[in-house]
């Protein structure tokens, strides 16, 4: 480092030399964390007491059973499994077990829970058993990287968030030879079962995986859990994925407190581009949390086939509104994904990937004149800026790099020329338009689980435990009746080929764990729906202020969950 | 509105003809916000029992006390004044007040409180006192716009954050007709005094408000609160500035969840820029509060008389250690006026300056020769999107807008330029270096305060309301002693003239509160300077997490405060 940054120049580093210090130290924690540790959390009662696991009726797929059936001979078709009480039997089974356990994707606040949580069922319910940790996620599988998961080492990260205990990956298990390295950890560390803790395709991939053991008659056997903030992984079963809970309720205080200072300095709009890029679950639910003025949904832009012009011009109209009544400021949610689900952006991105692969941009934009008519009227409509960004961001393989577009700045802009046009044309005399920008992603993934997530989540990694020792394969972790108590809560596993259906790719079909966006119908946007008209002009702001981890604040669940359940939220 | 967004086309836009709402209503609150309100805070005794105003010594001023003597007459060398217990005494005064209070400047958490207090002070105190609150800062009390405040009307603020219950502005009472203007709006409401919640700008103002109404002899008292997140305003006897705190906190929450993201995931380094364009002392509490890697303290860069080229190297040479000892990742803070600290980039924009007043900006870049070498090179080592920025991006006098520079994405684009170089150089091997980029400002300034904030900014208003009924003028309401419990801690005033020291301007002597900078040789600078060589190498990272309002970890106070008191922090 250099010398006039250093206080004390004759002080050495410290423990330079020294191996990286593996795993957490709960004595350097912060007074919230270190309370969060210790912190007992609720309990199914069917997990409590001794269970039985009952086999329901024969699965389908969620599209194309045909192909499904094909993909995965051996597994498809299986039931759904439920814990249920077994008073009559407190008899347990005690074989050791060996499980392995892998985090994939991006991170979401509970996973360390989910492992927990399958620890201790081990430790209740076969004891003598060995929980081994694959580091880094599925490349730990494939290149047997792992570590062996003691009550030591998990209990600093009970009730924490991260995914850092073993840390994740996005590397996938697709060819042979990854299926045969999969393998050859399973047999190498004697594997009876495997958790996969991730989204729709690490899903899919766990789905695959235990077809493979299967089919290999490696007594291997992989069970799901349902992670990621976005939240579009879900079905009956799984009524939610572990993590939307937290990361809404960390965006939505910030978004409430940014709420509170647009009304008391009256000044500015704030766009604030929220994670989540393939459903706009995280806005809807933020939206529903806290009320913002305008709030836009990516599947409904895709589903009415709106423009951008449409969407800048619905918000001008609003701002034009609400400067009539007085109002020179509001909040604005945007969902990371949105121009994605823009038809005319897609059909303009798919001709500037061809033209930018074959021509010459010339300063002059005589290359514009190989754009059609409508994206040539697009691309001029588009902020200085973003046309840059457009021609000069690509990806290592020359495409137009969509996901660095910066939408909340780039509306910004928009609002401001359409503002200014209707201006010079006399259709708005309001005051200056003052825009900020934000971006809430990273602050999300990591926080501290709310006390649903962290319940939620020890009682996935738990059942996940008890289906492994009931001997299933190719289910996911599915714990329901949320909205009740926890102690009623239910707990099972649903059939992995059961949510799925094919996708053709390269000429062939692919299993997918199809995405769950948000439904125009379903009850969370009806809601939103039936509102955002009065809050788009009154100023309707709810500040859900820090998530609470102790007291009469503490224990709310999500509204898209709670709605979606049926609750009144 | 745009159809397309319009659910139910039928539903016109609910209450578009009714007035907008006038302030809060409490049963839109989320949880949180509710059980806020009615929590009760705890107090300092001296204010819950019978006491006396005790004068101290006479005082002087922070500098040129016979410049600071000739511009406050009247006010110049009062003491300050200590609320003490007066068991004697059971009498109340009871006579009715008339009183006004203002915000002033940027919001910070804790406002409503010392309304709440003061409101409470005069029920307790004067009942049938009047208690006005003028409305946008200190253009209400010109413009005489203001709202009788009633228990009614507070209710719904109390513990909240926001300014929104008046609204603060940024004018200020300064020319001749303006003061006259006040001295109407004085007189028209018969104020017996007038309470101003405002940073060190603010607060000069108030005294200079104190001083004209007494040299008119006019009865109207004025009190001043220490309000700023930045944390510059204080003194011996006004330890900390309200807001400081909770900003602190909501800032620290997202960095600790950066920095266990940034751990997970192990693949960016985290470029983190916190509000504070003078001083640094936000950054430097988060610092303390979470223990990042790369901390670049404001005070220090000026101090060391650093260049950008220091600073960047500084940075990079922190990312190779790192990457040798097997981290490809961390979390770096920055101070938003950072570039405000580097002379020689005060010297390259006082140059930038004057060309583009005077010259042309050729494309070909002659222009460039007017500048002074080391601004030439300075301006070459800047990206290029930050010298169109400083070329492009100019205030309305035609001065380049330094506040618009986004320092945390200008570091990043010059940590990669130097690894770049130190690659091709062979100097730097690592891996790939990602940067991620994160402004946290507008998220801070209106969150729900803490526990300490709520009860400081209590007892602050409630100490300006006994001030003002003492009959004193011209301080500012100092609470102190606050590493004890709630219960010790001390109430009183101190003479807003012996903070002020004089400052040249237009050839005149204007009077300033200056503004407290990070002290290189106070304890928190101190603690931080022995502990940054092992966090940059090390990953120390606490993550604080979301504040609490309950239980054992609602009582925490920053480190900044706790350092500068003597406490252990």
């Amino acid at each position: 480092m250099s010398p006039p940054f250093i206080a004390n120049a004759d002080v050495s580093p410290v423990n330079a030399a020294s191996p990286p210090v593996i795993g957490r130290v709960a004595s350097v924690y912060s007074d919230v964390q270190s309370h969060r540790i210790d912190q007992p959390l609720p309990f199914p009662s069917v997990l409590k007491n001794p269970f039985k696991i009952v086999d329901g009726l024969p699965s389908s797929s969620a599209g194309n059973p045909g192909e499904i059936a094909k993909l995965f001979p051996c597994l498809f078709a299986q039931p759904s499994a439920l814990l249920l009480p077994n008073y009559s039997s407190s008899v347990q089974v005690n074989k050791n077990l060996k499980i392995g356990v892998v985090l994939s994707g991006g991170q979401a606040p509970g996973g360390h829970n989910v492992i927990s949580g399958l620890f201790d069922y081990l430790q209740d319910h076969a004891k003598g058993s060995t929980l081994y940790g694959f580091k880094g996620g599925p490349a730990g599988i494939m290149k047997c990287k792992y570590v062996e998961l003691t009550a030591e080492f998990i209990y600093p990260y009970h009730n924490q968030g991260g995914f850092d205990m073993i840390c994740s990956g996005r590397d996938k298990i697709e060819t042979p030879e990854q299926f045969k390295q999969a393998e050859e950890t399973a047999q190498k560390l004697d594997l009876d079962g495997l958790v996969v803790i991730g989204g729709d395709d690490s899903n899919t991939n766990a789905c695959l995986l235990a077809e493979n053991f299967r089919s290999k008659n490696l007594r291997t056997r992989v069970i799901g859990c349902p992670k990621t903030i976005d939240g579009d992984l879900k079905c009956n079963e799984v009524p939610t994925s572990f993590g939307f809970d937290t990361a809404c309720k960390i965006y939505a205080e910030m978004i409430g407190n940014v709420m509170v200072d647009a009304r008391s300095t009256g000044k500015y709009y704030h766009f604030v581009r929220l994670m989540g890029r393939a459903a706009s679950h995280i806005t809807l639910e933020c939206a529903l949390q806290t009320h913002p003025n305008i709030t836009i949904i990516g599947e409904e832009v895709a589903a009415k086939k709106l423009t951008l012009k449409n969407v800048t011009n619905y918000i001008v109209d609003v701002i034009s509104k609400r400067f009539e009544l007085g109002y020179n400021y509001g909040v604005i949610l945007i969902p990371e994904g949105l121009i994605d689900f823009i038809p005319e952006v897609q059909q303009l991105i798919a001709e500037l990937n061809e033209i930018l692969a074959h021509d010459i941009i010339d300063e002059d934009g005589l290359w514009k004149k190989k754009l059609k008519t409508q994206s040539y009227h697009l691309f001029e409509f588009f902020p200085q800026a973003i046309q840059e960004q457009l021609l000069l961001e690509r990806d290592p393989h020359g495409n137009v790099q969509v996901a660095k577009i910066e939408t909340e700045k780039m509306l910004i802009q928009m609002v401001e020329t359409e503002l200014e046009k209707r201006r010079q044309e006399g259709a708005y005399n309001g005051g200056q338009f003052k825009g900020q920008s934000h971006f809430f992603g990273y602050e999300g993934r990591c926080g501290l689980p709310t006390n649903f997530d962290s319940t939620y989540c020890y009682a996935l990694g738990y059942t996940a435990g008890a289906l492994l020792q009931g001997g299933k394969t190719g289910l996911i972790s599915s714990v329901g009746n949320l909205a009740a108590p926890v102690e009623e809560w239910t707990a099972g596993g649903t059939a992995l080929t059961s949510l799925m259906d094919v996708e053709r790719r390269h000429g062939k079909f692919k299993p997918v764990i199809k995405k769950a966006m948000v439904e125009l119908d379903g009850e969370p946007f009806k809601k939103f729906a039936l509102l955002r008209d009065e809050w788009a002009i009154e100023n309707c702001y709810i500040s859900p202020g820090p998530i609470q981890f102790v007291g009469p604040a503490s224990n709310v669940i999500n509204h898209t969950l709670l709605l979606e359940l049926g609750a009144k939220a």
